[in-house]
């Protein structure tokens, strides 16, 4: 799973920072701090409580040694490993104080990120076979795009953009701002670099025709059935990418990915898959 | 709803900042600098796609101020309202650019919380007329406790402790590290302050009747069956808050809220409810 | 002193970095840099100048890590303890530009939590016998509650709230606004979850008994003359917590606890204590 | 007193979202929340519950907008005034809510500031008359040294150096790095530019001596009795500024300052001087 | 110039708060603060003193707002214009002393921004009527990456990308970690999402080839000399985007523009284009 | 070279902290991470691809260890050394990816600063034997105050005030404000503590006339030929440093120097001076 980058941990780390300090208030642990010796010490481990696809793992372990540096994680799954329940994931040794003052801000992202992952996992193994990927979305919960889009990946799905900044999408909107479907591409060509993709939300077929004549890069095919779907599939030919969205569940990925569209994009892992259920034991 | 008091705006900036930061990117929204001009104006409208119950609409509309002072939003639900689809709960005014810069930053946090809001009145609709009534947990997403606590608030439900600093909860780790259940307890009001209320997880009804003893404020009865939950509210008897915890699920909740427990604790609203379908047109 | 546990390093170093910040400014320590050669190493031993109770000296050595990583520093006493002049609190040993950079720093934060400390010790060793606990308040100092609420723990005396949001303090204003003590009481206990504590502020002993019947967690007795709290102590009788407030002097806080309330609450100590004299020397 | 400049209020604002951070906490004022209707509006009034000298008015008051923008402040004495028991310093009208979530982060700096003001106009009376100028040091509390030094100049005071990095302060070990006290003073003067000041510490006479031959801007006069002042006096003889300093009381300062000494410097108004009393009423 | 947009504001402001920060240090513009009253009003005018082209005027003076938010700013020319000497690009009006607070750190921006507008609009027309454009590199001054970008906008110029993660661009370190051209180009697509385009660096025309064959979106001509750049245009004949690099300089730009490439890439206005000289005057 | 102090480096940090964030992004180095495995290991060469004096490199390499703990970074130069193109300044041994994702940020900021570095030292060559020193301005880019003014020092030139708090520079607005230029030098010394110094900036020789008079520490002698600056220099005689200022070049700087000006100020070092080129190769 070496291709699975993740996020940079300095960009993490102000999320768990965030994380710990509405944990740990303005007095800490006062229970463990109460009825647990300073320098006490354990060993916890973290395991699965139930099975699914890890994603996230070397990045909430860093909330233990973000509270006490002299904590030490050791992991036996690789982000991407699918595992079942009992499974243990990482153990971690240091002050018992310090164990408990983390694991809740370890577990609670470790346990959504993981949550994503088996999300697009599932999907994913619906569509095997077809040629189709599954893609993301920009609705993700505040804070945590780029750790989601991560959990994406992890997942076996791929990235859409990251943001409104790092490639174009034309939709509706846009479309009647300018006049046209050709002025607007030929607008946002003019306006950005020469790295960036532009891609068009089509409703009809003769959007998008008229998107292959303005020369895109890829179409977004907005809530089209499946048969509708076949025939923009073959208009397209090859011409651009192509990608199925809006209103796609579970049930009918997988006649979507059937018609032969490069991509099929799905908000719900990143706003509402349930978590993975992760748990933490001295 | 006036009961129902929102967290303070500027605990909510940072969150809104870091989501808007990670959509607005480097560049901003490329799409629609190139294709809307610098001065046309929108009204846009929030609106439920599908029924449910609301919460964090003032926070979200920050967004959109937040991006440019100018835009001008008018509420037309309280937090805590019930909706149905295709209901109106704001409008927007301003620049299209600013519109559409904000849009999903405000209906990713609307989304959610409401998403968490309508999942916590649902389960306490299932509880109604027991007396019971539905309590968070610690199991909330990274940077948003604050607004997920709100947010049950929201659907009805009560809340737990804020972290790990605000109450104390021993359980078996701290009980074990001090020798037994009474010790823990005494430990615990020995450290914290007179305005701070103690409770003690315990397993059996053995370990309920030490707590008893030891005069905690409240008790969670640890994945108890309801028969057991029944006996053991019956031991209780009035002489602290008991807390019904662990596996509890939509199913169940109803027969559990029927042993006469005073709080049924779940930690899936907060970690795996899935997000209220609310949209965003021009 | 095992039990006095310090606030999250994490949540002291933004106020050190601030420290350093606001002493280093954007040259650094000009005198130094002109005079003393970069490789020079020395030890600088920290120590006491009066005798007094000691509060912050893990965290206020900080300064000197977070200036230069490569500095050692060893505590030779702990928090709570009492020290004479002349004692040696800890030594550091790095380099000589990194100890002179650090030093006020660290000593303006330790003279400070100490000089809290050394207040509430000596007031505590005044009620001595007596049953009743010295309680900070909210007059702290910005940007540094945690700190001195831990420094009032190192003096011996006990935490009231840590802020307004982890437990109820029913004034007059509330009183007014919903017309009586217990409906103020009654909203408080439906707003917030079980967790937290209600306190009613009462100036007269028509109030005590309101109080005392709307089953309140504890009682603000508030500038009642002795006389008066022996009467209050009386009515109370054990049903709640007695806290005895306003204008507690040390002169006249031995009276006051021997009237039998259990909690006197003083502002002084946070907001006027004298620091502890202590001094570095290389 | 137009001379009085306050620090920016952009570098005053981040103490103040500190402060209110810790009071509001992640909750917020669950009492008023709970008692007091979100649109209910009142007026309070600072004002002074002693005599003494104000600093910091305008900024502590900023705490009401930053809760919430609709509060106005109307301010009756400026900064630097001398009030009485009683005096009005401010009103401030708006939601009655964010004026009780302000208040104590509003007066807990008001209060401190004005009392480090009232201190050193305290001891700039006992010198009046001689000539001799009262001098702060960086003996401040942390995050504060902007701050408590504009109260010094509202006391009356003049303030010291603000940082190890804008102006040179020679003391003994920077002496002994280079060998001797001249040699010291040159090297400072080829590390620094042309507009900062070089001052040397200085213990005994003959010290001075070297010291006004190497050309100093100023001598810090460490510790010296009385008569050794006015001997120092008159070998400076105005070549350069003299500052006494080291165990300066209220009850020493007029002698030394009628040692002729330009300038006298004392910790104890910034370390150690209690609060100005101050409330608030609705 | 309705095109150019400029970065989000919320992006802007943290320089601009670090660029104040280091000019009011902690006691502000002493020298104004003594010597003009408070309440002293002026208006001041931003002017070139030497013809150019303008960026960041509508950002720059945010820093007048940023001090003081009674300044009121009427911007005269936008950005992307070209002005003469003495033409007023700005007025503000406000407090004197917030006038001059902010001018330094205005005029520092907005100076360095249009230096490189300036700059890039110089190169722009030495290759006018070539069909190429100038596009910017990563070579940008830390933290303004957004900024100096966006003046390459205002300049005529076309931005690369942004950072590391918005396109990928393989060089030779990556072919020679995967062994061969293609197989790095096939390992990108096989990493990175449909939106995300892929460029490869080539030294030779073999190379070239190579990059073809597998299919890439654009390939930047590593110090080719003209008489190589010519043959390369022929080879990829529309295929994919061309842009020529290295070592370019403003008397090589115009040879190199004929070569029909698609975008010459320069580091120099980024990394070392000299201010354009503007002042400011009440 | 042991007299160049460089800045803290806690104070860099935060500047390498947003020159990594703006080049790695939301996903980080998508090039590296698909192409070279997480485990590749190398070692980099920092060289000078031209002859130049070097500043910064003990900081900019500080970008390795930010992004990677385990990268070891070994420096074969110190800043304030002169180097010919070729020079090895330092290696860099770690991960790949992590060596190539902080390449192009170390670069940036090394090359920048030793730009300047390597102007001032151009120009301090050029008076030399003159006894005139060459001094920095305000005039620097946002940010980077701190670290280009350290660059000067590397350079062989000497610092002005870092900002508008640590000394006083009256000027014509200020004179206006009050009068006269003896009033503004007198309300400026009431106004500011003993250890700073006050310039004045006069235009004419009656004005340095009154400013010898007022007694002022230091003249900015302002946009004067140098016939006109020997009469100054010979009218100060001592009494005052003399510090001429306004359009001075490179061509121009020795005939000034030649006048006996103690200092000549410049801006464009840091406004403008272009980057020293620095390369980097595994």
């Amino acid at each position: 799973m070496d291709q699975i980058a993740a996020p940079p941990a300095t960009a993490v780390k102000p999320l768990l920072e965030a994380a710990l300090a509405e944990d740990l208030g303005r007095a800490g642990d006062i229970t463990s701090n109460a009825t647990i010796p300073a320098d006490h010490v354990s060993t916890g481990r973290i395991s699965a409580r139930e099975s699914g696809r890890i994603a996230g793992l070397s990045l909430a372990v860093l909330a233990f040694s973000m509270v006490d540096g002299d904590v030490v994680a050791e992991l036996h799954v690789a982000d991407g490993s699918d595992v079942e329940a009992e499974d243990v994931l990482a153990t971690v040794t240091g002050r018992t104080r310090s164990l408990l003052a983390a694991e809740r801000t370890c577990l609670n992202l470790l346990g959504h990120l993981s949550g994503v992952a088996t999300a697009v996992a599932e999907i994913v193994r619906r569509v095997e076979g077809t040629g189709s990927c599954i893609v993301d979305t920009r609705k993700t919960l505040p804070g945590m795009r780029a750790l989601q889009k991560y959990a994406v990946r992890c997942g076996g799905g791929v990235n859409h953009r990251f943001g409104l900044d790092d490639a174009v999408l034309i939709k509706d909107n846009h479309i009647a701002a300018v006049g046209s479907l050709a002025t607007a591409v030929k607008a946002a060509r003019d306006h950005v670099g020469h790295m960036v993709k532009v891609e068009v939300e089509v409703d009809t077929l003769e959007q998008l025709d008229e998107a292959l004549a303005a020369g895109v890069d890829a179409v977004l095919l907005d809530n089209m059935p499946p048969a509708m779907l076949v025939e923009a599939v073959d208009r397209i030919d090859g011409q651009c990418i192509s990608e199925a969205s809006g209103g796609v569940t579970r049930d009918t990925v997988r006649a979507i990915a059937e018609t032969g569209v490069d991509l099929i994009s799905m908000g719900w892992p990143t706003h509402s898959a349930p978590q993975l259920d992760i748990g933490f034991d001295l």
